[in-house]
């Protein structure tokens, strides 16, 4: 019998500047199961990320950009409501990347089978997902973070920046971490106890105010801005630092190039490394993460907060509130 | 009985700009042995590198700057004159880093002895000293060079540029070289066999250039320019490419900082990771170079072209030149 799926299309590729509601449709369409999608599925909880704004324009990337009118996709949990396939039954929640709509039918190729534990199913969009693979992959394979070292992160308040922090704390580090309103600030000195935490918009002078708070620089910066941020970063770093490249928020709806870097001459003088990393190309490097998270998780030593949006036709946005940084931790959609 | 020692000392510290020879200056001073310096040495030739020009500046710096008015020091390759050490004999060939003079005392910690080999001495100072160290380093310790990979060079008519080559072209890997004169193109190209060798300063779009003599992009980019050069390399970069960074030659000298690096997204988006080095942090990382070293210069497979400048007199003039480019391969004074 088949199903009327709602979903969001892009209308539009957006090539600079910040996404509208207008840029977005909610669209439906019928779908049944056939023989080669046995499988339907109603998504519960969707996730949206920064990621997503590269795959709004037409330019080549790392994902090919989103086709236009159709179903945007992306990660999302779901629950199986009717199935043809022997490993998959009614009422399994399955993981996939079939985001962006409720329902949706596909074969078991496509999902994954979420195992019941003791922590809300939606920690497997977070902590347990493309969240904390990115901050444990950027923090250990990139960043080769050492324990009592000393980290800087912007971004801090999202969902890879509050988790890079806490893991950096678990490791006996010294956490300095930016973020972008008060609120936040506070979260992440009372709730996750970072060492110092600031509003950089309050911040006048931001190389002078790093080297205020942590004189005796950075061995990794963790970077989700770029921009000037990373300009004054460089700045701070101690020789030998490495810079992992995990985002760039700053720029990614800039409508102009920005003034670029103009202190090089550090990476060579301070022997840094730079590295951009991007999560998708660590499918196959997700073992020792999953193992040592969900230790952490059960030992309440990664604390998980959510900013929820709810029903599909409140995903555009979730995603505009999301490049804005009006959430804390990371941002859900609630089917 | 005292010597009289002629040495090359700075005058003033130069903030920014090319140095004049008039910012040195040619002094005396008698030295004769004593209980802590009991050998003298007669200089025979001494290396001038690119890397002094941030040690005639005060800011702070990998190595301290260079004492106004005292001698200024370099990597020199000598002969003992005198020796009360029972190490030392008179006519022993010795490396040391008391150049930019012609006599000196020392002790026998100060210097090292060149087993005689048949290589001029002062290969010690090109492919087996400083030189090829750096280009060895660079491109296996932090480039990990492989073979078969694509490779692009700046400064390559210059002495690591030029190792750096040859050592890439030994690995069977495709060489792309940029210089600042069409006789070290021709150099390049007949003698050292690079696969594509241009003159820089002949083209008007080096981003175009680059995709049109390498359109499958680079595996690796050893930099020894920095500024606009490395900001198109990163626009030609394959995927998970790897940029060293040795020198910034073209940012040395300049009196403003320049625009600075626009495209740090392609870093994120191709998962790039730049790399800065220097030399003096791996003196204790030698062996397997020199072994490799050594054997590639018995073989022939390394060339050795040196620019001599003859007389103390002309150290000053022939570091100027060495920063203008004027020199093809290893800038030498010969004593």
């Amino acid at each position: 019998m088949p199903v009327t799926s709602k979903f969001v299309a892009l209308k539009n590729y957006i090539p600079t500047g910040l996404p509208k509601e207008t840029d977005f449709e909610i669209k439906t369409k019928e779908i049944s199961l056939d023989a080669k999608n046995n499988i339907l599925v109603l998504n519960l909880w969707i996730s949206v990320d920064p990621y997503m704004r590269a795959r709004m324009t037409e330019r080549k990337n790392y994902k090919p950009p989103f086709n236009i009118g159709e179903e945007m996709e992306g990660y999302a949990l779901g629950i199986v409501k009717e199935s043809k396939d022997k490993n998959f039954k009614e009422g399994d929640i399955v993981f996939s990347n079939f985001g962006m709509r409720d329902y949706f039918v596909c074969n078991s190729n496509d999902l994954k089978k979420i195992e019941p534990m003791n922590i809300p199913i939606q920690t497997y969009l977070g902590p347990l997902g493309m969240t904390g693979h990115t901050a444990y992959i950027g923090l250990f394979k990139h960043g080769e973070l050492k324990p009592g070292q000393t980290i800087l992160v912007s971004s801090a308040g999202g969902s890879v920046g509050s988790t890079v922090c806490q893991i950096a704390k678990n490791m006996g580090c010294k956490v300095i971490a930016s973020t972008g309103s008060d609120e936040k600030v506070k979260w992440l000195k009372n709730d996750l106890k970072i060492d110092h935490a600031f509003n950089y918009k309050k911040i006048e002078n931001l190389v002078l105010h790093l080297k205020e708070v942590c004189p005796e620089g950075f061995d990794l910066y963790f970077d989700n801005v770029g921009g000037d941020f990373l300009e004054s970063a460089i700045f701070q770093m101690k020789n030998f630092g490495r810079i992992v490249i995990c985002g760039r928020i700053s720029q990614m709806n800039a409508t102009n190039p920005g003034s670029g870097l103009k202190n090089m001459a550090h990476v060579l003088v301070k022997r840094l490394t730079i590295k951009g990393f991007i999560i998708f190309d660590h499918e196959n490097d997700r073992e020792q993460f999953e193992t040592d998270m969900t230790k952490w998780l059960l030992e309440d030593k990664i604390k998980f907060k959510e900013t929820v949006y709810e029903g599909i036709e409140n995903t555009p946005k979730s995603f505009i509130d999301l490049l804005e940084g009006k959430n804390i931790g990371k941002m859900l959609v609630k089917i």
